[in-house]
């Protein structure tokens, strides 16, 4: 079979070290020349923003954040930059945090350093969101890409464990469905590999001790893959089928994604011996369903849909959904018969097993 | 052990197809809107070029190439771009036409697109060089990144099978010592890993049928990942030797670099287990010294120093030379004691796995 892809690589600076947040920050913020910081991040991370930006000349700080970036917040934020003559946005949180420092970037060309303190992933990539009302506009733009990140897994230490874990299989995921999404290439699967062999080390071990940071750091290390991995290579099987039964069934999103993974994976496996082979490798496994199924084990991962409120009358409509959405690049043909199995063994909890055969 | 790293990611497109560097190229230019196209290829390379470029409206060919970019061969093409008004710079050919490129965008800030001949991998990163007489000057300049690599398998079916091997095993070189180079960290670890995989699996299908595209395709791909693994963790223990045999003896280049590498992953492995991991998943065999050697007997890669002109003699100042370069981040301390051991087994071929001992 002949290689033939395009992969756009992101160029950004990953600033990588527990308990150095502030001091990469001052020292980027010196390296970049920046005289006046508008620091982004909501009243519930003021401490730790606060904390991370003790050593810097911070000009604005700018507290006005909300979930989905609303576009008169965005309004409200590009202004405030205008007022204060900013030449830099430095933003301290969680998705919505640089979702807001992007808004700004959008229109002002600004450059941003993104400070994560979740699994979100929005800091490495060039997509930007923003509502109004109850629409949500996204788009890619270069100028929201962050310049550098800086990620202190102390920082993350807050994150309780359920939500980490939980966010944690969102992003493995991710890189899991990176081997087979429309824009699936070799580059992708590598670090979509990687993200897999960091996330797998890195969440049992906050399980087992939720301060201890080695997990934080690993866990933190494979979100920020498989962001590269996920806005690289775009949504696979895995992630339409939870678009559909989070959009139409309104199914909880980090536990529709942990619960659909082993089924989509065994149903795909098959067909993509060679993303097998990675995903095998990644877990450090024979066998790339038996890496995830001893993952999911030790982290009592949510195992049926009917846990979360998904009934077998729906399984009829949302094949149909499901089928209009499922990607070209997918290894196994969907059909009505084959995605009714796999939506039926979710549904119950079976053994993801039956769908490989 | 904390993990704690900063990797600066290039931001770059890569389009990768056999038989697709026209239709890519073209594309490209449309893409960037740009109209006044300056073409550089040596005379050797003036047909490829030339094919490549049949759907570009070329404002300027240029094909004053020389090897190691001579300042005044630098001088000229810049004023050439500034004369024709050129607002994009396509190169087709190997480093030292990639470096002509790289030259003229160093001073000009033109984009270049870069349509690689040969594995030199110098259309990957960020580092220029100018002679001047007998001395080179290199340094590191985002201006000079190229924008796009065109990678198409076709144009390097030319390139003879001796010298994609030794050309080949010298990335190998690169992806493994980027496992333990100064900024070594975990993505190009990931990025190194890819880079064997790809080169392990495509150097023997060139060997065995050279006009086949497969080998082709994953020798130019592994080798691109060894530029970027390289560029981005800078020389390890291995390269420091390989210049000093170079610089000091004229030690040939690609022979001196494919016969040391299985000597230092011997001496480097015992004390580095998670990148002799890795680099034994890569080869998909079970120990990285056994997975080395099977891919070096496939291709019947040099064995022995001694054949390339090195001598015993000059090992204990080779020993003193190497001392002082030896990179901090090496595994392995290095001592006048174990580094002659190293070079004694490698100016006579012995086995290496004396020196895992």
């Amino acid at each position: 079979m002949s290689l033939e892809f395009t992969h756009e690589t992101l160029g950004q600076r990953v600033l990588f070290g527990s308990g150095k947040a502030g001091q990469h920050l001052a020292e980027e913020i010196r390296t970049m020349g920046a005289s006046k910081v508008m620091l982004i991040a909501s009243e519930a991370e003021s401490a730790i923003a606060e904390s991370v930006a003790r050593d810097v000349d911070v000009a604005l700080t700018y507290s006005d954040v909300a979930p989905h970036v609303p576009a008169e917040k965005a309004e409200k934020a590009r202004s405030a930059a205008a007022e204060h003559g900013i030449d830099l946005l430095v933003s301290v949180g969680g998705g919505s945090t640089t979702g807001l420092a992007k808004a700004v970037a959008l229109t002002s060309g600004l450059p941003i350093i993104a400070v994560p303190t979740t699994y979100a992933g929005s800091e490495a990539t060039n997509v930007w969101g923003l509502t109004e009302g109850a629409r949500k506009t996204t788009g890619i733009d270069s100028r929201v890409l962050p310049a550098t990140v800086i990620y202190d897994a102390d920082l993350t230490l807050s994150l309780p464990v359920e939500l980490s874990v939980a966010s944690g299989l969102n992003g493995l995921a991710h890189c899991v469905d990176s081997m087979w999404a429309p824009r699936a290439d070799p580059i992708n699967a590598a670090l979509g590999a990687e993200g897999i062999r960091a996330l797998n080390r890195g969440l049992p071990l906050i399980k087992q001790d939720p301060t201890g940071h080695e997990g934080r750091e690993m866990a933190l290390y494979g979100a920020y893959l498989s962001a590269v991995a996920f806005a690289s290579a775009g949504s696979g099987l895995h992630h339409k089928i939870c678009h559909v039964l989070g959009g139409t069934w309104n199914m909880p999103h980090a536990e529709t994604h942990a619960t659909v993974l082993p089924y989509v994976l065994a149903f795909n496996a098959p067909q993509a011996p060679e993303a097998a082979a990675r995903i095998a490798g990644a877990f450090g496994s024979d066998d790339a369903n038996d890496g995830l199924r001893q993952l999911r084990e030790a982290l009592d991962a949510p195992r049926a849909l009917q846990d979360f409120g998904f009934k077998a009358e729906y399984i009829p409509e949302a094949v149909q959904i499901i089928l209009a959405a499922v990607p070209e690049s997918n290894p196994r043909k969907c059909t009505p018969e084959n995605l009714t199995t796999l939506l039926t063994a979710a549904l119950q909890g079976d053994n993801p097993k039956i769908l490989s055969d």
